[in-house]
């Protein structure tokens, strides 16, 4: 095992399974000293979408890998040459996730999956919401108590079951 | 194994581990014909929430326990009974989900479950989302192509990390 | 555990998980003598969805639920009650599958998972052929020296991942 | 844990277990800009086989790597001797696949299983379609309202259970 | 399955392992209306001891039992049948704990673990805190702001490897 | 895998996941041959709070860095750098725990989990004790037999399960 | 949980998933005090073929029927209407075995694995021994020393892979 | 990870916990380019039990390590060094086995464990058949159909179990 | 689930994998108030051994049936129908064991296994201590402090792996 | 994965969890061609113990690192800081043991875990045997026949559960 890279919130080490595109884009955020926030609003994507390109679980296109390689300050063609592929995803999280924040995202998957179902059946008919046509948002809110709440929205396409 | 009695949605035989409200309560929705759009809008509940209360997985208040009870034509002592104790939660969803729907919710954790932690970091610092201090919606929408749209809200408190 | 009940090609106390509809309809096609190619045929649906629904792991019309009810002889109220519901699927076969043919299904899988996904995506970008917009057929062919073969279609809906 | 070798579709880092040919070919493969149909048309094989040698998934014949020595510039002697060895199937993916592509085909096994078993017995007897004798393919299809289907065959020889 | 019988905050169908003391004392728990205070003060024991016992997790001596019967009028025979047994112990939680107050407790574990296996090393050498030479107990505090506090503390003795 | 480096109790090869500040501040102490008691002290911290920083799964303000920095003479930048992520918690311990002293806390919630719920909801409604808006302590008692006692005190905030 | 039964060697509630026919025929075995030795030279099949018609490993012809029926003095309509559907294979042992004997074997697949698959792909070339076109026997074996051996043969058809 | 070295049919990086005399003898027969039968013929040792010895699955005798040593030309010093100690068993096959060749002899023993049990308890009393008192052979037939079987024997001693 | 039935230290419902003769031994032994001691000495075996057999996990011979038939009062008949047969061993424990009592035996496994096979390498050569042709003993013993001590022996015979 | 390195016995590579101790130890024991009896002989130490120390399971003194270090020619100070720390146990064996010799012990645990409770909570009342205040032994015999008997001895201190 070679020298560790620490890199802002992702240590290669610590995520054997990810491509070589995170390590050359969490190193330059680190050094560039930017939000996925400043990243996403330059290259008019989605915040959440952003970081999953960082974790190697959206696919970027060229315009993307373009946008990147100019804030960033990577060369276009290293970043092309790493990122244009297309994602092998699922391999960032282990599930069941030990990290506690993600644990809650699957504890509420646990809990509420079948109320979920159940509404959703009843709103829909037999079928699924789709994870791939699909967009998730991120939203901070403030009460009038001054507490912070997260919204999380996922937008998922029904996909009714076919009848053969 | 006795007879199994099948509910609407529900059959008990398929998730042994379901409180005996659940049986109570889906007999009774089944027999009344009601959607649990119907029921929640009787008793001032939100959609998830009132399935989660059917599933074990949401507690009832005194009044929820009222309300279901005139609703359905439950007797309201057998009801409180039943549904008065603190929930076991957990029991509904086997995890990894086998239910296709509910898998899908199960891979958008697993997927973007570090862009979310990412994210949700850079907004709010070092903590979790609450699925405790938590509330969540189902809302359905037809883009102009006619197509449906499932939307998901999570809304959860953000707990900083104590520091001691 | 009360007795056993045997019925063609399934017993309900070695599928523990199956819907209170799939002793009902083994029963009956037992007692008929009839195969799922006879039924499928009277009913105008597939032979692997046929079976399908006998498993609970698809949802049956009220067409099929009608022509089921004439053909096997089973009184169309408890059909109806039985299998009108939203099936909740995955609950048949234990993975890794034991049984030595569904395990050759999930071989092929594990083999040939990535060997798929690299010609699937060359020939449609990101995204996956979809599980739900889908559809399956078996056929049996023999070849020149009087070997049989069986053949599996599988046809789903490219997917391709939204860009958000 | 050395400097991470990117090539199409396939990081050597992310798939730890895949055999030395597995780099060889996908970084010629990359550096050639040839798809799989190219490379299987080529070398006369089928796509779906074609990328399982590229994952190590399958055995390639003295011709095939003749071909693809002559095809991807690559040392004939250096390509004989990875490739030449028979194949440590079964080590590409994980089960249950993460990747959401393999995992719908998963999917199908899980939910159809029974179904599929059910209609082969009844067609066949008691036994299995061989996924040795096996040979699978991918087409891609345009419906008229212009949306893109993937149709993946599987075609294995019926193998009975001999009596003894 | 026969009937369930819903008991305060124990179902024994949800909790299959747990010993048939369990369903008696929850019954009667039940049906005199105490909570665990009540009943640890009666019989001169620990709040979560008492509840151990009614979960099957902590012997009862003769004296419990006796106060036992007397407190919940449950006959002395029938009592000291069922609860003078040696526990059969680790049956109620299944692991990991998918109720999310114990997952709480998990997760702390597995957070904090080799954070007190250091300090504890340091302060104590090489051995163990001892979980049978044990005692817990449970708090509740209420900050200035009005906030409540659970503060569990856990006494074991220290345990040094014999050396040999 | 290259050269194993020891540090005082800390092996880095042993915690693969650790990140490269484990290895950084483990060296440092192990050098300066301070117990976390001395570097608590120093900065102001909990000893177990000041342990979870070096393994990684609690984050350091920058005081804190400036204090270890100070104190253990690691160049401010590098552990600036090294140090001032998010923690990516979890990844210390192998559930279920292998070593003896953090199984027997494991122990502790599978055998107590069910009666610590039971105390908890009874003495404060329905929800959680949380493990985020949290603190934890380690002491040593002496009994008078001059036996020594670990106590161990967790303290976390209510958190009730909204209503909606 | 109703009364258990016990037959020579396989008391149904521990083989929760054996198919009915099983509790027949061991009854019936039982009774009528024969060996599998017996039962199979009679019926004029394999003794281990024999047994594994007995756990629903293996199927039965109609005169395996007819001959079974006639020894064990089972009504043959009984028996042929347990009997004569197609196996439901895989469910008699759990893997890996906790049965010493049953272990035994596994461990031999375990440590031998892949001298297994060297020695067969240098005799054989790229392909398998199917478990399917396959018969297997147990003979005793004394040593001129007195000691009793075991010899288990196992003998399968040879399935090249297939070139596609 | 360092360069990946091919050997025949055994690759060390697919094969992490294979001892280090694993990668010197598979070098040594590639160069040779030697069957597992020359070298098991040269060393007076059967066929399964040489490649075992390559697997590092087998104890080497000082003949076998001086006969292994002249046939592949290693250094004695060397390969008595590598080879000498005792086998640490069961490093070779990760179970359950995703190999389909290995897989089939799992599937035996999942499908027949129970058959093979009461064939042996019938014939020898309870005991179990040894794997260490053990031998085991692999031959090729042909049918007069032209078609080859494998043929695997497996002899091993019968403990019968110690009354105590 | 019908009525538990609680027996000394044995209830079956917590056991659902133990032979009815678990359960017959188990009553007779808690009405006739007699301990392990006193049936293994009647009977002329090991204490543990005697254990065992009430668990179903060691076989009786004609004269333990006879023996623990007139000690225990069980008509002879039923004792020997339920306990003759060769037992299905490793049904009691579930492993990792659940219950402290028997981890800290698992963990001891854990701990030292590797130990104990370089000591029993070095006394013995390369084999494995058999726990089949086996026997254990349990003894109390008290230091001169008045502490008590539990001393487990395990006997076993050497097997030498055999050369082939 | 840098040159593997072999050592009597134990291959880091084999191990990767060990200590850097491991290492160092194996190395300098099999160039002294030394037993674990001529070392615990030499420093005073049960063979078990020592051997458990050179595989990271258990603590060494500073006059056992004397000890060591002068017997095997290792820098006092080398040793010293990689041996002084407080073990991390646990990590040599995976569970269940692949290892046949290390697992049939850990079958023991699974076929007489339920009877050695059973007869020490008789012995002792209800309580465990400590793994910590705890020593073991290993003994060779010969008996009249010549063969070989391992004979391995556990003795641990009886931990009363405390009544709280």
């Amino acid at each position: 095992m070679a020298l560790n890279v620490t890199v802002d919130g992702v240590q290669m080490d610590q995520h054997p399974y990810l491509p070589l595109a995170s390590q050359t884009l969490f190193n330059a955020k680190a050094s560039k000293k930017l939000s996925f926030e400043d990243i996403a609003r330059s290259i008019g994507r989605n915040e959440v979408a952003t970081a999953a390109i960082f974790y190697g679980q959206a696919s970027a296109s060229a315009e993307d890998i373009q946008g990147l390689s100019s804030l960033l300050d990577i060369p276009r063609e290293q970043l092309f040459q790493q990122l244009s592929g297309f994602p092998d995803r699922g391999r960032s999280v282990e599930m069941p996730p030990r990290e506690p924040l993600i644990y809650r995202l699957y504890e509420i998957v646990q809990n509420y999956g079948y109320a979920y179902k159940a509404i959703l059946n009843e709103k829909f008919g037999d079928g699924i919401m789709s994870a791939i046509a699909f967009s998730t948002d991120v939203k901070k809110e403030i009460d009038p108590q001054g507490n912070s709440w997260a919204v999380i929205t996922m937008r998922g396409k029904w996909l009714p079951y076919s009848r053969f």
